[in-house]
Formats: structure tokens, C-alpha cells, sequence
């Protein structure tokens, strides 16, 4: 994408997200209708299904070519999403903590053009920090970039993971755990992606769909951070699927304990 | 205590905490010296030990018979603590965010005036929230007086857990939590407290020092929450003990389940 269009991309769909985050502010204290989607965990409310509306209106009149991927609605992933501009879109991300504590969650829009990441955009809505960014433009918090992640190790970072994972010890997780200064569960990719980008958290270990994923990576890339499947592959982003974010160093480190590799 | 004398120490202590933060806050900035304790995880900074000489001295000057119990030095808890004021100072609780997060931490006193809790305040120093109170004067968010816990069943809430507890489920600990809304870790009890009061999580499982707790329960059980060991008797504030922070019908369910007294 030429530069002066991709400025035009960054501009709208900052508008588009900070007006999407007024109206859910202005939902926020409004009875909320929630719906249970695969299991009492997993929940949907009027305001995801709002904000996705939304967000896929806009963009499909500024971009009539692109295809559109969103957790809420049009959830799977064409297989042609790799020709042209794909947008991901999670209208709520972190629904529980926005049915449980009405803070912690955010709205995000990860844009790949011909597969590679373009731009990704996460809004922590009730802090009120936008994160935005991409490889031609670096990564910012609101104004302020961001520095490239530091290639600690392991040992010295704390880990973000998903729960079921480490209850179960999948793939020596609590291992891994172990060797790191702890552990951190903050119940949504975009707040766990904000603490990424600014440096406060080293790795985060989960399965996440395309559009848990699709904004953060284009993020944390951009700061060098490694987006790997748990068998050191690219991620496919055409399914829900384990992932490792982290830098090269503490990685390198996860992927040698997850798969036995210690010589 | 007279209810100008406990005007004028709350006052006093919003105030000492308040400058202990400028300072918190401008350190933050410079290289910390960072030394380990009880392990790599357990770590105490010179911020750490400057707050709690200069909280000390504060208080020692304005309550000169009262006892002090502190993370950093004097960490003994006197055998007649429960005799007149006992002040319980944590001058960083999050020792590890701090360091790692610079965010996410808390300066936390709690006061006890013969083994009674009187007040409580938690500074979450980089939200710029405070929290404090006590049961003659409620608890209140900066200027906010915050709403009694709702009484939920488990299911119906979020549960923050020690993270060593979790994975060796300890007391049946993931059968609890599977029975929940779902798990947050955010490394500091102050933190986690503050997410209690605001209604954001419904029971906190750990084990926790008496400066971990000393603040926190003064607010919970003011708003309504129980503060128990896991056999359902009440906190010795003595030692590192086990406990469960939860409404009523949620630590009913919560020690049902530790203690296998289901019919």
C-alpha cells in the first residue's frame, strides 16, 4: 500500500474505533444483553454484536474489495484471505471482563494486505490507550512510540498464558513457568498485547483465533517480537491455534521445553 | 477511637501515602537496586525500604505508642499486637510489577486498633487510585464511596488465585475455579484488592503476610466480604497464612469444596 493511503487506513480506522468505544462507554452502565456462545465462558453481548456492525459497515464502504473476518459474525476465514487487504476484526475482546468488571477489554482491527501484516490497532477503552501501528509506520501508545522489545531471557520476563493450558501442564508448561519470574492472566488477548508492546510482560502463550491475533501480531512484529506456532511454524491465522509471542531469545528457550529439545 | 481522631488519621495517612507515591513515581524513572530475598521471585528494591522508613517515621512521630508491623524490617509481628494501634505498612506490595511492570503495584497500611480492624488504604500508585476506609467510615475510590460486595454464587465470578495453589490444585483448587467465571493473576494483593471492592472479581484465594492482608481486609469486611483460613476459621494476622477474600455464599461453596464437605 502506497504511504499516503495507508496514513488514510490509520486515520480512519482510528475514528472508527474511538467512536465504537463512545458508544460502548456509553452502554457500559446500561443492563447488557449477554448470550452464552460455545459454554458459560464464552459470552457474546448486544454491544459486541454493535460495535462489530459497525466497524464492518465502515469498513466495507472505504474498502469495498477487502474481505472481512470478525469473531462476532462472518467468523470464518476464507481461504483466499491472503489475496488483497483482510480485515480482522474483534469488536470486544476480553467479553467477560466486560461483562464482570466493565473495564479490561478492547477493541481491535488487525489489516493484512496480500497475507503480510499491514496495520493493527487495540484499544484499552476504559484506560483510554490506543495502540496502533505497523511495519512502515512503528508502533505507538496514543502519541508516544514505542521501543522494540527487549530480547530477554526467559528467566527474566513474567508470562502471560491461558489458563487450561497451565491447569493441565500442556507441554510442560508449568516448566516453563517455573523459569520465568511468574506468571500473569489478565482474561483478554488485547490487554495482554498492551502489556506486551509496553515492555511489561516478555511472552504470552495461548491458542487464539484470527482475530484474537490478527492486530497484536502486527504489533508485536513490528517490535520484533516472534508470532510462532508451539512447533517454532508460522502461525496459520485460519483457525483457532497455540501460539508463542515473545522475543528470539525467551522463544527460542519456550520452544526447546515445549518440544523436548534439550540436548 | 474518637471519630475526629480517626478523621485526622485518615487524613494523615492519605497524605504520608501520597508523598511516599511522588517519590514512587520519581524513581521510577532511574535504575532500581534490586535484591532478592526469599528467592529469584521475592524481591525488595531501594524504594521499597525508602517508603518504609519514611512511612515508619511518619507514624512513629504522629502515634508514638503505636506498633509497627512492616514487609521491609520490623517484619516480626509482636505476640500483643492486638493491644492498642498496630499500623501493618507494605511500602511496595508487587515488589515484582513494580520492577518489571513499573505499574501495577501498591503502597497499602492497614490499622488495627486492638486486634479490631479501624482502617485501611491502597494506593495503586500509577492508576492514581486510592482506596480506603474503615467500618466507621465506609470505603470510598478517591472521592467515590464504593457499593457493598454482591453476594454471587461462584459461578457468577472471577476468581483471583495463588498461582503455586493453582498448579499443584491444592485444596481442590481447580475444581473451584473450574465452577467459576474464570481466573485473574495480577501479582499483588493490593492490586487484587482493588478489583475486589470494585466489584471486578469475587473471591481472592492465596496465601498472604500480614502486610499483604492488613489493608485489604479492612476494606473487604467492611463492604461485606468474609476474610477466613481455608478451614473457615478467621485470620491470625501472625504469620503467612492461607485464606480465602469472597462474599458469603461464595466462600460457603469455596471452603465446601477445600474441605470435601460436599454431602
Amino acid at each position: 500500500m502506497e504511504q499516503e493511503a495507508l496514513y488514510q487506513l490509520s486515520r480512519s480506522l482510528q475514528k472508527w474505533i474511538l467512536e465504537s468505544a463512545a458508544y460502548t462507554r456509553a452502554q457500559i452502565k446500561q443492563p447488557l444483553t449477554v448470550n452464552i456462545k460455545s459454554g458459560p465462558n464464552d459470552l457474546v453481548t448486544n454491544v459486541d454484536c454493535a460495535n462489530q456492525t459497525f466497524l464492518a459497515e465502515k469498513i466495507k464502504t472505504a474498502y469495498p474489495n477487502a474481505q472481512l473476518v470478525g469473531e462476532e459474525g462472518a467468523g470464518e476465514v476464507p481461504d483466499d484471505w491472503q489475496q488483497g487487504l483482510t480485515f480482522f476484526i474483534d469488536p470486544i475482546d476480553g467479553t467477560m471482563n466486560f461483562v464482570k468488571q466493565r473495564a479490561n477489554f478492547a477493541i481491535m482491527v488487525g489489516v493484512y494486505e496480500d497475507g503480510q501484516p499491514l496495520f493493527g490497532i487495540i484499544y484499552d477503552v476504559m484506560a483510554d490507550q490506543l495502540f496502533w501501528g505497523g511495519t512502515q509506520l512503528g508502533v505507538f501508545e496514543n502519541e508516544t512510540a514505542l521501543k522494540d522489545a527487549i530480547d530477554n531471557p526467559l528467566q527474566e520476563g513474567l508470562i502471560c498464558v491461558n489458563t487450561q493450558m497451565m491447569v493441565t501442564n500442556e507441554l510442560h508448561l508449568q516448566d516453563i513457568l517455573r523459569q520465568s519470574s511468574g506468571v500473569r492472566i489478565y482474561g483478554s488477548a488485547g490487554i495482554t498485547f498492551a502489556h506486551l508492546v509496553k515492555g511489561q510482560v516478555l511472552a504470552y502463550i495461548s491458542k487464539l483465533a484470527p482475530w484474537d491475533i490478527a492486530a497484536g501480531r502486527v504489533l508485536a512484529e513490528t517490535l520484533g517480537f516472534q508470532v510462532l506456532q508451539f512447533n517454532g511454524q508460522p502461525v496459520s491465522m485460519m483457525q483457532k491455534e497455540g501460539m508463542i509471542i515473545a522475543p528470539k531469545q525467551a522463544i527460542h528457550e519456550i520452544i526447546t521445553i515445549m518440544n523436548d529439545l534439550n540436548p
